[in-house]
């Protein structure tokens, strides 16, 4: 590594030169990420920076993508890119098995990075970039696994609660997220569907967020888990008739955490009638909290210091310019999507550059997850039995 | 009138003879009403009665219907049950027309009376009805008319947060009663749809309701009102061919309020897919309630005193010992049913009548929403123009 | 045991003598099993019957209850009344303890047996009751446990939807069972917190309904099961100082079904907010039903089969003359409460007795729920690993 | 005008040179309109087009806001703006009482317009831009109003159902538009308070909305009217001292439709706890339709035609690539946010510029929406006595 090509990062926003920000990927988290890189500017101060390049393997695709999405400039090559010294910053939208490579690299050329969920498909990989991530910093550098729901104004808002103790101690969580799109079950064969490729089905694509989750609102570690995986359709139609689908439909897991809570994960993609239901309930011997990410705008939560004549679960419409994230936006009542969740990502991260301080979530946080996703499988392998995690793994 | 008939009413509880109830009526509200006399004692400390007589005009369907819903005897003739020394209550569940009649006779026999809403089908009746209950009340007898949504436990909560002062000053009031039993437009043609026998339609037979319950929570009286009446299935299938439809589908209302609030108050019997249900929102700067009756477990409060940060309208499950009537029934979260509201008003009427005094709502109060149903009438006669109450009629 | 006691007792309704009642327990149980007696006949077609004893330990207090919940008479010892030949039911809200002894002499006695869930605090006591019953079956003397909620109106709706098929093939099911009355730490020590006298705590109180809703609706029987308990206080304030709590606060399985689908449960009485909150998802390739107790009149039902530009969930206001068992009862919209399962419930068991056909649920199906508690426990005594039951426990 | 300043403007999208777009304003719907254009082409095929420039009266602060929105240059002077031969499209987000003088000048100057609503202050400014714009249609130049509602998708999908008669014969509508930043009776006085610079009160803000979707959805045209108008808070507190509030608070009408429908509109900035919330009821004898604003990417859809027993309201979560612009957004159930509506609309007026077509809704429809509300004010002086509305306005 050239050193030259790592000055101290963080940003004096007066007098230092834009940020050159780079992203690969642009498919659904490339298009995602790519419309916060091009609005945070409009709603939030944050550091100046300029979207330089997209990366992609196709050639005219990822230029007609650049083109669309706001990019100065396409690129196919990401080694290329990461050894510009115009570039800054890498955003990595890319498939979960390219994270490592990239990240590592990146890292290693002073580049700030930002990547998807999850860390890597393979936890050999996550302790790789981990221990990148932590030589980075020591050097300026600053790294962030891609938790964009800790962005939900209504999710952030329910963290600064259980903060203040308004929940009291927490006894018990429920997780699930429930997804439908392998309902049918003529729906076909993809990489998706396969071990090889995506290490997992539901228990990696999205028990992670609601993992992730758990581990944020409580700001705890999981101490042991159990797991069960359940493949309910496990042939699917492939190019060449019928395919065997080799990773989960549905997992269910109990979580131990250091407090003594426990937390109940249940995730599912053939949940007919959910789209994107993350359904959170926190419940403390003070207060509990509901939340569903199909209505993100609200938070549900019950003050159980109130009188019992007039206790019940409020729903809060987090859109005041008294919540997390929403003063930037428009005026009470007027809500907000899915995507704003990226902008504020993208957010949070330009300051911590700036700042010179570490961004939230850390590679370790998204290494402590991926702990806990192996673990269920380890447990689900052995007859749902309890499995202790070895070092403990701690929230935010 | 004999008053040898009518010694002082008011029960000595402890030494007492149980009181005679006679009920005169055997359809739907007779069966509701029944149904309350059949089970308050179990549940209630009431002083004791006895269920003695059900009056109909059919001696065999009366007397089967008063031995499946637990009264001693049947009997044909009203005038002679009024005239028992035996009878002490008369629960008068008859049709509309009927009212007066059957009223004004018991009360002078110096029985208590108990009627169905609404007061009577005409103005001219409502206050003869009135005379008769305050020359009545002198002699100790009492009179109540079955406003028993007054009974739900979460408009009788409303009621006590208004009090308290928990909204502040109320602005203004969203009243509706949806129903759509005359959805269909083939739905034949019956006595409810012609104003010779049944007055008016969405607006006497539900409206009333809606107007009374506006009254009650504020405490308030109305000075003007403004009203529109329609009729949008005007002909519908009778015995003998299409018949025209001669009452109101829907009605729409303002009330201005003595305390310069402003009430609206729209009813329908042709809303599709709502059953029953009698919304209710009421504004005030400190505060806001909101009621639905297909819930009527559940009342919605918004304390705007509380931090913006966390208010959000609270579903309050009204079903805690702490709230008004329901330490009598389950454990908190087994909720009520409709009947029950039967059940408290026949509680509420006994208890004035052991402590002799006047149960509410009183005559007059019925009296109050037929004048404002009057007024509403006459305001839709005549464009809708604002049309002033020449008394204001006030609230409990 | 006596024959002359037992003759066939199925019921001819135009000649027979009315069945004589007796109940056995007038704490909560026994109040809504008396309303339920004291109501059924007034709202449903049953073979004739008389509310003839009320039997409990204390002479004053039962006497009081009989005349309270409309009983005729009142004893102290059921022994004496089991063997009355004017008592055909014996009704047993007795506690836990109790069940096995009072049921096998009743029905040894001849008579029908109605029996409070849980079947009995231990697995021998509910085999030595099933056999008893069984062997009364043959002579035509009936029994039932009192699962209610198979009388809540939507979820027999729901049970109707799953056998026409609506839902497809069920892939997972989500039952909880959340209630809030043992949260505040500082809530006293009972005999419902000790093993001894309660058996367990959540898991046998509340986790039974969920599991025997799985069973009913799916129609279907476990063959494995995964379980974890926990008690979050531990210690409460007894008598003489802080006390152990020795059963769960709350409970975690999964039930593998013969079908191959997968239910995951989840009850706790420390869920702040949640009062009596029995929650059901079914999840199938063709549809999805959702249900809360705490609004027990509503279904949600998604039909997967109707183009995807119109699916969403509905919420069927159940309460329409189409629905099981309200056509008895009021006009649509007009809603029934908790206390409605049990006149359902009394209603099918007479129905039951006068066509001499074996009511539902059986002692049977409470056994399996049973043998499906049982083995919860011994899972979460192994670590959570999943148990295999002998014999499959079948359903409906 | 210069005729040269007005080519054909219909875009053959191949060849054309992009538009150049000016936006006048910078405030909140400067904000809402500028995120719009810098957002469009990133999800929707739309023609070529450059955000050019933003015009304002603050030279310095119009300068800061085109650097954030993401427009080239800046300006101060709006007439310089459109008589620029590179500006071809101009969008009016000035205040309501410029409207008239910039539309009118810019369509005569050849300039395709979009409009914020309400159309003027005034009628007769309203009837003015109406003429222009018609006049300018025959050259080709376009015109838009922007009630962006009408780009919801939900309502864009009510208005799909309507069309294709799945609620049979509406007969009648509950449309509510409910604020509360009013609500506090010491928030100050300003500019939206007082008659003269503001017009009206909630009626011309929100009720325009309301009525103009009544307008939408129905494809109806009002034929009468009856008002209401209401001013709770008659004073605040002012720069010098208390000052009279000269517009509403509130507002209260029926419309009577040509096709007989009845359409209730209750707006209110006082409406404790209700934020943004615009409610529609839709009734019909096949189906109903409801909506909520705070939770805009739901639809509620009651269809009748089903049978009875399995009937209810759908929550249908409009976020299916089946429904109307979500192809272009995310996955699905990925939910949008408000400022999503300005990004259809712009799409939908740059599309419409394209083929050469009225883009709705047309100035014309704005001024349908300014007579009802200028009856309204009517009626609500005379008494709310029923005023005819002296030509139809017509709906889409």
């Amino acid at each position: 590594m050239n050193t030259a090509h790592t000055p101290a990062l963080s940003q004096d926003s007066s007098t230092a030169r834009p940020l050159g920000v780079a992203a690969i990927g642009y498919a659904f988290m490339g298009k995602a990420h790519s419309n916060a890189w091009r609005n945070v500017a409009s709603f939030f101060d944050v550091p100046a920076f300029e979207q330089k390049v997209l990366v992609g393997r196709d050639a005219t695709q990822v230029a007609e993508a650049a083109a669309k999405y706001g990019w100065a400039e396409s690129a196919t090559d990401w080694r290329e890119v990461i050894e510009r010294d115009d570039i800054h910053v890498i955003d990595i939208c890319a498939p979960g098995w390219m994270h490592a490579e990239i990240a590592v690299a990146a890292l290693e050329a002073g580049k700030h990075v930002l990547v998807e969920k999850p860390l890597a498909n393979t936890l050999a990989e996550a302790e790789l970039m981990t221990a990148a991530a932590a030589k980075a910093r020591a050097r300026g550098v600053q790294s962030m696994i891609g938790f964009n729901y800790r962005r939900v104004p209504a999710l952030a808002l329910a963290r600064e609660l259980i903060v203040e103790g308004r929940l009291g101690t927490v006894r018990h969580v429920r997780a699930a997220y429930l997804q439908d799109w392998l309902s049918d079950a003529e729906s076909p064969m993809t990489w998706r569907l396969r071990k090889e490729t995506a290490g997992s089905g539901a228990l990696g694509d999205i028990a992670s967020h609601a993992i992730d989750q758990v581990l944020f609102l409580l700001g705890d570690a999981v101490t042991e888990v159990t797991g069960r995986l359940q493949t309910f359709v496990d042939h699917r139609p492939g190019e060449a008739g019928l395919e065997e689908v080799t990773v989960d439909d549905a997992a269910w897991a109990t979580l131990t955490l250091t407090s003594g809570a426990i937390a109940s994960v249940e995730v599912s993609r053939v949940a007919t009638g959910q789209k994107n239901s993350l359904k959170l309930e926190i419940y403390g011997d003070k207060g509990t909290i509901l939340f569903d990410l199909e209505a993100l705008n609200e938070l549900g939560f019950l003050d159980a210091t109130v009188p019992v004549r007039e206790q019940g679960f409020r729903r809060i419409l987090v859109n005041e310019p008294e919540h997390p994230y929403l003063e930037a936006w428009w005026p009470q009542g007027h809500i907000i999507g899915w995507e704003h969740t990226f902008t504020h990502q993208v957010r949070d991260f330009l300051l911590a550059i700036q700042d010179g301080t570490q961004p939230s979530p850390s590679f370790e946080e998204g290494l402590n997850v991926q702990h806990v996703l192996a673990a269920i499988e380890e447990s689900a392998a052995a007859k749902s039995s309890l499995i202790q995690l070895s070092s403990t793994t701690e929230g935010a």
